[in-house]
């Protein structure tokens, strides 16, 4: 056998058996290696962009790495923006890049490129394949350590590694690679502290933290020392809705976010960094917590926070956990034009149980977060490193990998043109996704950066790099032009009538909701 | 004023006067800047794929470099593909990447990353720009190291440098980077060694001896030795046409390509590296000329290779140069389906004076280089560094930089997928572009390479990862969904029309040709 084929049986056996991929000639053999095993389901995306977020998405959702397969430096760059959402967003990723056979890098060949170099900001891990016999034991480590950092691994693959034949056959066993438990001493000292402190507690979740029972055991903290639990600025994947303690959100825009922290005074970081701003801006301060906060972290990337979380919990015996109460939604649709409100009220209304939400509205529909506290459970997924063109990408991985969930990616016009090929697979995979496209014409969120920062009056140069208008963008013809129903949405009843419609039946549809 | 005004400023005294961008929140103060300074023409590009690769079409035509506008390490990921395809077309690009302000970036931020180590593998030079009283002189060295060694320069701003205040005002004096000339000991040592080999000669040509004067020596050193001058695999641009010495293209495939130079056994390079495969296969060499062949490089990626070659060329004192008899086209289009011979044929004859070609056909209509030669005097463009998605950029680009020239766009379905936005950039800056999308609904350049390299049957997964046809994809539908116009062509006859029409008028046109 191949050393693609042992890739394959080695991915296989550690359970990793979807693969979005965009291959290329370097990439052939290992393609033929996955003809032979119809266990691996391949999804094509059009532009690496596609594949990488929804490797993403895919990842966040089932918390084990899907593989990617790009083609050499190029396609991998193409996929980078999204392997750093996924990055910020604690998602485990295998990348896999084909590159040229070992021998042909020195004659320099137009499509070789410091692989390494591409890698490396993207990833927590890089390894090239030395050749067919060392494939197995780099591809268990490299998919050992997107599980325990819950990172991108990024797995180098040479054409003549792929191509040439291996000694011996792959050992098939699945390795469980286990996080590291936090130390008993570790969780009483520290449940010592909290008992003892006398400010307002705040406990900011991310990663593992975020759902499941990680949440519930930071719902339980925060009731034990009467403090809240706050959401990332961006979150990779918040469990939210009714019967789901309730998150504070950090707001994105800077003064908002200072207000949202100022009375904290003793935050713990369980699965997420210390709240930092998204950018600078002249005279305001870097740090979102006031300067006297003391900070205290949880572990670290490859701990196991859910159950350091669970152990805190039980040492600080909390008392029931109180339900916060949610927030009451208008009872009708207004009549008239479309806002960011109406049209997360519509959605907020129309959610199902089980939903997986993949917000990239940017500025907006910024009133769905909060709308949605009291909707049916629900997860929501944002793009977490700041790297715009994630929100159709994670939309489409999150139905691979929840096929009987339903998937509303709500996406900004401006961020979604950038992988706007994300559409063509969710056709081709028959991803059961509403899609609602907030049509605004512009980059907004530039409109409010440059009044943030003081600029004065947009003028004409400024105007057209922030204007989406002339021409206007028709994503009803885009959507059908690549195989996903779409229609258009010019008012609060017919967006209604849509989204109910959409929700009700199965596959892919977009909404284009005119702002 | 403040850094970025120095900077705006310090881009506009060397000439440098076109901003392709796609802005964030670290660019504000830049934009704000640009808004000051009409004479700086900024154009937007939907995603940075789009920003690098018109960049790189326009440099390649005016060979002076444009500026790029991008948004951090993401923003720059989205653009270094198209980037390496300007690297290796030896195109002049100043690319500028907006990043945090420098105090900002020890906090870890979203979108923070090595900005260097992405940037290196498709730059020749990079620098990080240290504060608002280093603008000037690294613009202008980045803006020096561009011109000098026809390439990618790129120059990190923190948005601290751009918006804090300068103390001295740009000096506003354009530089003229002089390429380094080659000796005249040096050529007249090879001339002498030209006029010894007995054997056959070949030179092929890349970069500046691609077209114009360099071209035309080119031919003159061949005609006098008797030998062949060769346009690289991928030419970043080859001018062609009546009146110009129709030089042979190396083909592609590497049996077509080890056939083409068999015979060579010494060749000499101007502008462009020895030929190599442009990918490995088992059991076949990586050189592309014999291994007996000598080969000659002139000067280096600084030297000045036009002049060089028109030194070489006196130096040889050849014939008055023979002209070439261009192919005879066929004489009308035939009934029938399309096929790329027939739309090649259909585009060679009613081709314009002046038009500037922008081939990413790939495995289609790859008879349009040969039935060219003889057409009206024009420039080939092609995907220099083998990195898709750059067909309809470089078309774009292209148009911006010579408004008064039709530029012809062929593209793959395929690779014109990476970067369709590129379209609705035309419909905004009213590009004079006629694009034939190359409809096959596959990779078929994929299916080709498994043959290549032996691997027998496609099946059922390697189906899925070729083929595009499940959903179909409409390019009218997407082509007038971003305000290009848009028809189909089923016929060779509607074919015809169709060119002819879009040829006849100015603006954009898309034209789905089924093949």
């Amino acid at each position: 056998m191949t050393g693609a084929d042992v890739l394959c049986d080695t991915l296989l056996g550690h359970g990793v058996n979807v693969c979005f991929a965009n291959p290329g000639t370097s990439e052939m053999h290992f393609v033929a290696a996955l003809d032979r095993k119809p266990q691996m389901r391949c999804v094509l995306g059009l532009f690496e962009g596609v594949v990488t977020g929804a490797a993403d998405g895919y990842g966040r959702m089932t918390r084990t790495p899907a593989a990617t397969l790009l083609h050499t430096g190029p396609g991998l760059a193409n996929g980078l923006a999204n392997l750093h959402n996924a990055r910020r967003a604690h998602t485990p990723v295998l990348n896999l890049v084909g590159d040229h056979a070992s021998y042909h890098l020195r004659f320099d060949a137009p499509l070789t490129s410091d692989i390494e170099s591409l890698a490396r900001p993207m990833s927590d891990f890089v390894r090239r394949i030395s050749g067919p016999d060392s494939v197995e034991a780099d591809t268990t480590t490299a998919y050992c350590a997107a599980v325990t950092a819950s990172s991108v691994s990024t797995l180098i693959l040479p054409a003549d590694a792929s191509w040439s034949e291996a000694q011996h056959r792959p050992s098939a066993r699945a390795m469980v690679p286990a996080r590291r438990a936090i130390e008993p001493a570790e969780i009483r000292a520290l449940a010592k502290r909290l008992r003892q402190h006398r400010g307002t507690f705040g406990l900011v979740v991310g990663s593992d933290a975020a759902f499941g029972p990680g949440l519930a055991a930071a719902a339980q903290i925060a009731s034990a020392l009467g403090g809240r639990v706050f959401s990332e600025v961006i979150p990779g994947r918040q469990e939210r809705g009714r019967g789901v303690y309730a998150v504070t959100k950090i707001p994105y825009p800077i003064d908002a976010a200072l207000r949202t922290l100022a009375q904290v005074d003793l935050l713990l970081c369980a699965g997420a960094p210390e709240p930092v701003s998204f950018f600078a801006y002249p005279g305001k301060p870097s740090k979102l917590l006031p300067p006297h906060a003391a900070v205290i972290t949880l572990g670290d990337r490859e701990s196991d926070i859910a159950n350091g979380l669970d152990a805190l919990a039980r040492e600080l015996s909390p008392p029931p956990l109180f339900t916060r109460s949610a927030p009451q939604l208008p009872d009708k649709p207004m009549d008239g034009p479309i806002s960011g409100a109406t049209l997360a009220a519509i959605l907020a209304r129309s959610l199902p149980e089980g939903a997986i939400i993949a917000y990239e509205g940017l500025t907006s529909a910024v009133e769905l977060f909060d709308m949605t506290a009291g909707a049916p459970q629900h997860d929501w997924m944002m793009t977490s490193g700041g790297a715009i063109g994630d929100g159709l990408p994670l939309a489409l991985g999150a139905a691979i990998a929840c096929p009987n969930r339903k998937v509303v990616c709500v996406q900004a016009d401006g961020s979604g043109m950038y992988t706007l090929q994300a559409l063509w697979t969710m056709a081709r995979e028959r991803a059961d996704v509403l899609i609602v496209v907030c049509k605004n014409r512009r980059y907004a969120i530039l409109e409010a950066e440059m009044a943030n920062l003081g600029l004065g009056q947009i003028g004409r140069s400024a105007r057209q790099m922030m204007s989406l208008s002339d021409p206007d963008i028709d994503w009803v013809k885009l959507a059908t032009g690549m195989g996903v129903e779409a229609a258009k949405a010019e008012s609060n009843r017919t967006l209604g009538d849509l989204v109910r419609t959409a929700i009700s039946r199965r596959g892919s549809f977009l909404i284009e909701a005119a702002l």
